[in-house]
């Protein structure tokens, strides 16, 4: 079979499943969901020995990627635990909502309905595997899953045992489809099935997004990066102030929802930056000062033009003391990503200026940008966050996973 | 200047709009659209003369396409009512919803923002020019105009006395940006900015659809065909049904919404189809029937396999009886376009079935395909009716225009 018969084989089977899955009962989702989470667990040697086989071949692979892709009897576990939660949580589909009667007397709503077929591209952790099939499922959605060739034998063994359980289960064949062949056309040729998926999610770096948004006929919803800033204004509660922005950047830097730039209003500066910063360094940041900063505390590396706006993914923090907070706002505007913006103040007519100005996904009055998430803001579990301003913004939970179609209900109404 | 660089420069102007647009007061954007509304009235002169020059360029198009063409007094009042109309809905920007505090005592919820820089490009009729520049101004967005080059003159006259009107009250410069170079190579290198551009929304017919899908880096949300059934039950109503399958085909037959194919249980089809289709022809309908069809109403033109699925946008209606809802409903996924569909019926747990299980943007019980409609369903004026699965589903109205970001408010909540 040549590749391009290859890709629509898998998209077909995929959107021959989609149908079938949109009408499937909650209970046997459900059902399916906790089996496929035992059927992890039971088959964890198969899964360490597949892993095995990626491991070997990832010689050329950093030491952080090399620990994406390890996987234990630990993150197995947290595979299996991910699973039984979303079967824990409610079913979006079928939902009906807005209900209304128009002055001709049809009731006009609309009812929640899965997408179709979803197709996820993402790299490196296995763990995608199980939670993307896992929350396409729950939603009533197809899944093509097209991993990374550095996880190829991970991905292809988790989905084997998660499909197996699955369909003993109930869930039709081509549900959980899987791209098993590594080569790189096919994830061209996928991006051009816009007759068979409906939504391509990426997952991964910057080179992804681009070569995502170069090649799809599909739409997309990109999961690209945070450029996250956090401005301590001059009302702010410092010692409030000082836990959130440690938390922010410290708790796990590598994620897209950490902080990367530090603004602080130059009336509390003097007082506030000092131990902060000191924290910092004991912490093992590497603290990036603009000219003001640097005289505060001038153990700081100064900052270069190029660390604005940069997403370092790592103890690395910019600082910037600022006039105000319009210059703050700016500075926002100009370098960030619109994916997590916070405000320290006490001043609510600051507060309400920044969440009504600020353009990201997320913007926090008084909380840590690490709380974008889709459990922390109560959607369940999540898919990612989105940076994409269509559709979904933000994290991403099951019914962001759904569309709608409107209803009505009439008693023999016609166009006038 | 190069076609590159101009497209560049008019997307950029639209960009640099778009944060002002975003946060204008509702007064100041209604201002602008009753101004704009008076504006067009008091041009009417100069509007006509441009249309003239369109006119005159236009001898190789259809009667029809002559028809959408032509500007009347009439069709500047009706765009003009257009913008008052838009003036009077409500303002969907800053809305706050889904406000909830989560146990670790953060409130979170959303705010409806717009999406930014909207691209519209479209075909023909002038007035879309005035619509689509009102919604994308009521919801806060920038917009790139991209009309038919066999429109341009008209267009641009239109976006001159609109911008005008606008600029003195209060609308930034490059809120409505008009591509007023017709070169075809303009829109592709528009439909790759997606930099500046967050959405596009093609109106037209099939070939501009293809192209822009082909093309685009940038989401679309696609204004595609319809064909749409209606199924009549053997539980109907006969009298509502032939009121609605006559309004559904016959009321403007070149709408996306009309009824295209009759799907009749054969259980009523002698009593029912033998005076409908009567009446049908009576107005001009050329009905292509099944040979079940032809049995019944042997004045009908035998269907030909090409007839079902076929978008006829004219007096022409396809007519199959079929055996029960499973084939009407198996002959609707087979054929349909996803976009209207209907059944009438009497039986409540046909009607839920039919709702629940029928794929379409829209799914009616007992009314007029005909109807689906932003006005009609409740939504205020409309910018079309979207056959893309994601983001707006079916009719668009103000509120579609928008995007969210969530909203934080903490005290002090760090990521454990």
């Amino acid at each position: 079979m040549n590749l391009a018969d290859y890709v629509i084989a898998k998209a077909t089977q995929a959107k021959t499943a989609a149908p079938q899955l949109a009408l499937l009962p909650t209970d046997v989702k459900n059902a399916a969901l906790l089996a496929m989470a035992d059927a992890l667990e039971s088959h964890e040697a198969d899964l360490l020995k597949a892993n095995q086989l990626d491991l070997h071949a990832a010689v050329e692979l950093s030491p952080a990627a090399i620990d994406r892709l390890t996987l234990t009897p630990k993150r197995i576990t947290e595979m299996a635990t991910g699973l039984r939660e979303v079967a824990a949580l409610p079913d979006p589909v079928g939902q009906v909502f807005g209900m209304a009667r128009r002055p001709n007397g049809m009731q006009v709503g609309r009812m929640r309905v899965p997408i179709g077929v979803i197709g996820i591209i993402y790299e490196s952790r296995p763990n995608v595997t199980a939670d993307a099939a896992s929350l396409c499922l729950k939603s009533g959605n197809a899944v093509v899953l097209r991993g990374g060739s550095e996880a190829i034998q991970s991905n292809a063994a988790i989905v084997k045992v998660i499909s197996e359980a699955g369909g003993k289960a109930g869930i039709p064949e081509g549900a959980i489809t899987f791209i098993e062949n590594p080569d790189r056309q096919i994830s061209v040729l996928l991006l051009k099935q816009d007759k068979y998926i409906d939504l391509i999610i990426p997952r991964g770096g910057e080179g992804l997004m681009e070569f995502v948004t170069k090649e799809s006929r599909i739409p997309v919803i990109k999961h690209d990066k945070g450029v996250c800033h956090t401005y301590v204004d001059a009302s702010a509660d410092l010692e409030m102030a000082e836990s959130i922005c440690f938390n922010a950047k410290v708790q796990r830097p590598g994620t897209c929802n950490a902080m990367e730039t530090l603004l602080v209003h130059e009336g509390i500066a003097h007082k506030f930056l000092p131990p902060l910063i000191a924290r910092y360094q004991e912490a093992g940041v590497d603290v990036r000062g603009c000219p003001r900063t640097a005289i505060l505390a001038p153990s700081v590396t100064p900052a270069k033009e190029s660390d604005w706006g940069t997403e370092f993914l790592d103890l690395v923090l910019a600082v910037r003391v600022v006039k105000d907070m319009n210059q703050a706002m700016e500075h926002i505007a100009r370098y960030g990503s619109q994916h997590s913006e916070a405000i320290v103040t006490q001043d609510d007519s600051r507060s309400l200026r920044f969440l009504r100005e600020v353009d990201a996904a997320a913007v926090f009055v008084n909380a840590s940008t690490r709380l974008h998430d889709g459990y922390q803001f109560g959607l369940g579990a999540e898919i990612g966050i989105s940076t994409t301003r269509i559709h979904a913004r933000g994290a991403m939970g099951l019914e962001e996973l759904t569309t709608s179609k409107f209803i009505v209900l009439g008693s023999g109404q016609l166009r006038e």
